[in-house]
């Protein structure tokens, strides 16, 4: 991961007062937040989304990305006059605990031994995330976010929150989420994490202090996570098997077909916006997720305290990471523990990554959703 | 890919005299086709049945392995006594062309050279495949084979063979198979493509001359397939989120899932018997297949002149790499073109590996059909 200059987020360390304690048993002291805002937090404290982001996503919902340059990537529904309205809420995006965009993570100086962390960081899970996110809003002095959202690992946090700290919420939307991951889930994960580690150039964990980078096994990694995002339909309808700027196949192993060269290019991109060892701390944080565990078999019992909750779940039916099934299980279960609960499966073409996307029919019930639960809430 | 002494196969190698034109436009002359045959040949040489093998299998469909020692991979129905029945019938099986147990591939020596082929190997199709089959059955001096089965890539030779010699055939038998590799399928291969050219031991595809083996590359590679070959479901029935031989996680990268180190295992097992470039090569035959288009959009053209063919086609419900609305419009194809078509959807939870597992409702169809095109055949 090479960066380079533009905007850089600001950032909240917080000292030996404010230890972060992690599920493994480590403590993470001094750490570091760094996030985004949108919008005016009011005299109430009451009108704060935070937005949680995805496996490789970040801070930058709505603003531009400071390596890529590219628009934030929910600016789609972010922002003044937009659904999620900055005139009227105050939006809070932090980079995730472990990732790699200002927030402690793996690429960081251990302040211990003066050399970056590598794979001696913590492993963490996604209530360490959710943790750390706490103790940000805690310091802003926001003692009930309006909502927390977010897709994929967003809605991993999003659960996690309303297992964790159901007071601290008034209303939450996951969205395209699990609660726990399959053995498939794992599967895929695995696969990247082997191919960031089959790469040389990672160095056993400690390519910063060698000054190399593992360019091609996490370019790999995400090419193979990439087709999980998307439908087979989707893929079809876009490249079917169109060839790359050519009329034939040319017999040999150039990306001869569209579908290839477009996930070269996501492997190749992706590895100039993110850090390898970053990647498997954050797929690890997914795998070990599961909440259903934590209630001791039941998912229901996790969300005991989560009745005053409004919740809205959305999924996309050609998902197959995660499926309509398994957020059907999720609204069960805070059916089960009694929350107040909407759920839309919605009909798209694009699989999972249809969050990302304009899904005019998921964009009406979440305004009509968020509306209604800020006229309730008095904002 | 390390050969350790065992039971090699038969293999005969043709001369100047008989040429392998490819579609790419090479010639490879001389080359080398590896069989494994089981029963007798009768006297009207009316009673072979060719059995064509998966991407990453072999001739040793029948009989122990040669490398791992384990049984035939098609021994469960071939035998004496069995299904296919080595009494009844004259059982073929060759290595295919450009894999790495016999026949000609690129693990070989160049004649021009006096070097291992690599990457300087032609390019090769599923047409050349079956090329290389037909002149070792003319070879045999078999005029029309009783059958042609196979599954998976084994499929795609059936139809090929279907399509180029149909007159060679009185039945044939394709499984869980396409007439053409969709986006998601060449994605699939791509990603395993990237993981073999992105270890630094694939030397460019001259490893054999550096003496060394792109092992981590490929086994990352197989990791991937392997995940397409299994349902979700039945990733969620063997495995779950059960853990390897601990009680709790550990809070680091290892295989602490139970699917990971089967996974791993996967991997690390498929090194020891295949070739880095053999992997390449026939991944991208599959991914050039497209009988549609040399039906000119329409695939039943290119079974316009297997009328005669009594063929039966078997899918399975949660195979999602070849599933059965691929196998469907083969089916379809085939009444079109006016063939004698079968076909059964198999109940199955195991995904597209079912074609080798024990599918009691599939033998039974796959008995009755081939017992009654035998009799009718008399032999």
């Amino acid at each position: 991961m090479t960066s380079t200059p533009g905007k850089h987020s600001p950032s909240h360390t917080f000292d030996e007062n404010t230890p972060l304690q992690l599920d493994c048993g480590a403590v993470l002291s001094p750490f570091t937040v760094a996030y985004e805002t949108y919008g005016v937090l009011n005299e109430d404290k009451n009108n704060a989304i935070l937005v949680c982001h995805a496996l490789t996503g970040d801070q930058y919902c709505a603003s531009d990305h400071p390596i890529t340059g590219k628009p934030g990537w929910w600016s789609r529904i972010i922002g003044s006059g937009k659904l999620i309205d900055t005139d009227r809420y105050f939006v809070i995006a932090t980079n995730t605990l472990g990732s790699c965009l200002g927030t402690t993570g793996p690429k960081d100086i251990n302040p211990e031994t003066g050399k970056p962390w590598g794979v001696t960081f913590p492993v963490i899970t996604i209530a360490d995330m959710v943790r750390a996110q706490k103790h940000f809003i805690d310091h802003l002095g926001i003692k009930q976010l309006f909502s927390v959202i977010g897709g994929s690992m967003g809605g991993m946090q999003a659960l996690e929150w309303m297992a964790s700290y159901p007071e601290c919420l008034f209303s939450a939307i996951p969205i395209a989420t699990a609660a726990r991951h399959t053995a498939q889930n794992i599967a895929f994960h695995e696969v990247g994490r082997q191919a960031i580690m089959a790469d040389p150039n990672w160095c056993e964990g400690r390519y910063l202090e060698e000054e190399t980078f593992p360019k091609k096994g996490l370019s790999v990694a995400r090419m193979a996570a990439h087709i999980t995002y998307v439908s087979e339909d989707s893929l079809t309808k876009k490249f079917d098997r169109g060839l790359q700027n050519r009329d034939e196949v040319t017999f040999g192993f150039d990306a001869d077909f569209q579908v290839e060269s477009y996930l070269r290019h996501q492997g190749a991109s992706f590895v100039d916006r993110f850090d390898a060892n970053s990647y498997l701390y954050i797929t690890r944080a997914m795998d070990y997720l599961d909440l259903p565990k934590r209630g001791n078999g039941r998912l229901a019992n996790v969300f005991k305290g989560a009745k005053h909750v409004r919740c809205c779940l959305f999924s996309f039916t050609t998902d197959w990471l995660y499926p309509t099934a398994e957020n059907k299980r999720i609204v069960h279960a805070l059916n089960a523990a009694g929350a107040r609960v909407s759920f839309a499966e919605i009909e798209s073409p694009y699989g999972h990554d249809a969050f990302l996307l304009e899904e005019p029919e998921m964009d009406r019930l979440l305004d009509g959703f968020i509306s209604a639960a800020a006229d309730e809430r008095g904002i």
